[in-house]
């Protein structure tokens, strides 16, 4: 029983073939599908577990399971904030798995890096075309332009006109080099210091917050009032203690969480009474008129801490593009004996009588 | 940055280089210091966790964690008991991880199926070792001859000199064929019926109970009086509300779990108060002789639910061998960016200007 593997080059050639653009429009188009018609009762997504270290350096290492329709997927996502400038890696790393549920079987492998930061991008697109419903060209700030900042623009720019960006991040050269990795995009950019970004916040129509700011830091910056209306993408907030946006504006704000439960353990909603948070993204997909009409104030916020019904989705997507376009490598993994009760059923007689004759030593 | 991939047949193929019953006694003496040398309130090894589903047949996927000197491994474990007679497959079908915890990159990925049997009875040996310390030829039984009872037998033949073992499977097939299953031990197999092993128990030194039943179904056997000494290694017990052995039996019994907080949720443990439970496997490899002293009316039960950190061993085990023998295949899995604050530095300015051309539609 063989299990697909997908490399990263796997990946880049789904990407190639398919268009970066097209690509991030299907996932956009299946993780809204995927919300709006799962009844959340019947499937299982549990909040992610894992372990935290704080030696060499802050690190956590995250499952985030989910079960339904006789498939279940499982991420496993490392978070090292310091990997960027220590290692020359990526913060997260992560690799999807997918299982059949009939018999526990894992059929798929892939990268989840690439995934988990298309797949945000993807959801904030989908919070922010219902939460930001403006026909007119919009200005969108950053904070913490690192790698989740560029699907997070090109997600939003597929589903809204952006007119400039404003970003600000405390890495200069992060904040230097983030208009050249988003110069597909063609949207002039401004990098802000904190106090200049901070003094135009209440210009923006849309704030996307993706810092990897330690646990207990704050908020990023103080309340402030908004002109008009705004909608903000709570991204960067992961992990209990860790939050980006202050209390006061969250508490006027219409808040939808990607993923109820976790969200009060990590997320945005930490701070929050479970009875003042409006709902999740999957209920205002499926209530979109209802709830912009009641909109608190113009500000909401899109508390994202990750949801694995969207790893289970994204994983999905990308074995099937797989499938169709003949890539990936399939290999026996699991040891499926050709006795179900016999584990060495591999072995000859003579294999099992050799026994007594070891050929190697363990060093 | 490669992640090495070790196939079904790598790990056959290092099977058949060590030999099997080198390569078990390599493992016992591998998990045996790993247990004894180690600082548990140094290392992490939360419970697992899983999804747990019903439907089509009652199943399980749980994902069990460990991180200790700078590594880190989760083993994603299915356990679908339906899995032989319905599908000719393995109740249990696993894939081992192995991390780099000053990363988060995944180092290798293995089968688990095999290492689980393999550590499984390794465990048992272990323990049964310090609780069963007979010079002479004893007597084994087994209730649940399916495969964990293989490795079960092996291991423990390669620790204690076993005369004759007794077994009793409900399922007259998974009976019937054990005999032949463990020919390669040389050791006289009497299978008997529900009534005839029962009788047997008080013949019996040394017990394995390693059964699929339902949670909720009881204990495989009603107390009795060992007549001698008697070791048992309950294994089957694996999830709340399953358990093998009678309370009363548990009460007088020298208890030693592998894990003691997931033998309270998951193992035999769960029918005792805490403060009832002697030792963990680890404190007694480091005071086996004040245990065995105290080794109460001369009954113990080992209680494996299954530790992760033996899993964390046993992927560095076949980890080593695999790079020693040169085996397995290192596939770029995650994606990383030639910038690692660019998700899509792999591609050219021409790929993403080329964007609003899609060149396919997705099915």
């Amino acid at each position: 029983m063989k299990t697909t593997f997908l490399s990263s080059k796997d990946i880049e050639s789904i990407v190639l073939e398919v268009g970066i653009d097209t690509l991030l429009d299907q996932l956009i188009s299946t993780l809204r599908n995927g919300f709006s018609n799962t009844d959340f009762s019947k499937i299982q997504t549990p909040t992610r577990t894992g372990l935290y270290y704080t030696q060499p350096d802050l690190g956590l290492l995250e499952w985030m399971p989910a079960a339904a329709h006789g498939k279940a997927s499982l991420k496993i996502v490392g978070y090292h904030p310091s990997n960027p400038a220590k290692r020359a890696l990526p913060t997260i790393l992560s690799t999807l798995c997918a299982f059949d549920t009939n018999t526990g079987h894992m059929q798929g492998i892939l990268d989840g890096t690439f995934a988990t930061a298309f797949r945000t991008g993807a959801m904030s697109a989908i919070a922010s075309a219902i939460l930001t419903p403006s026909e007119q060209t919009i200005t969108l700030g950053i904070i913490g332009s690192g790698a989740q900042a560029v699907t997070q623009a090109h997600a939003l720019s597929r589903v809204l006109t952006i007119g400039k960006i404003l970003i600000h991040d405390k890495d200069p050269q992060a904040a230097a080099s983030f208009k050249d990795r988003i110069s597909f995009l063609s949207i002039p950019v401004s990098s802000l210091g904190k106090d200049a970004f901070n003094q135009s916040l209440p210009t923006l129509d849309l704030l996307c917050t993706c810092t990897s700011e330690a646990p207990g830091a704050g908020s990023l910056f103080a309340d402030f009032n908004s002109k008009g209306s705004l909608h903000i993408n709570a991204v960067g907030s992961d992990f209990p203690g860790k939050f980006e946006l202050p209390l006061p504006l969250l508490k006027r704000a219409f808040v939808c969480p990607d993923f109820m439960k976790q969200a009060f353990l990590e997320g945005e909603c930490q701070q929050l009474e479970e009875s003042t948070v409006d709902t999740d993204l999957a209920t205002l997909l499926n209530e979109t008129k209802s709830f912009q009409a009641n909109k608190r104030n113009t500000l909401s916020v899109f508390d994202s801490t990750g949801h694995s019904y969207a790893d289970f989705l994204t994983a999905d997507f990308f074995l099937n593009h797989a499938r169709r376009l003949n890539l990936g490598r399939d290999i026996e993994l699991e040891s499926i004996p050709t006795d179900p009760l016999n584990p060495y059923s591999f072995l000859s007689a003579q294999n099992l009588t050799d026994r007594f004759m070891p050929k190697a030593t363990f060093q």
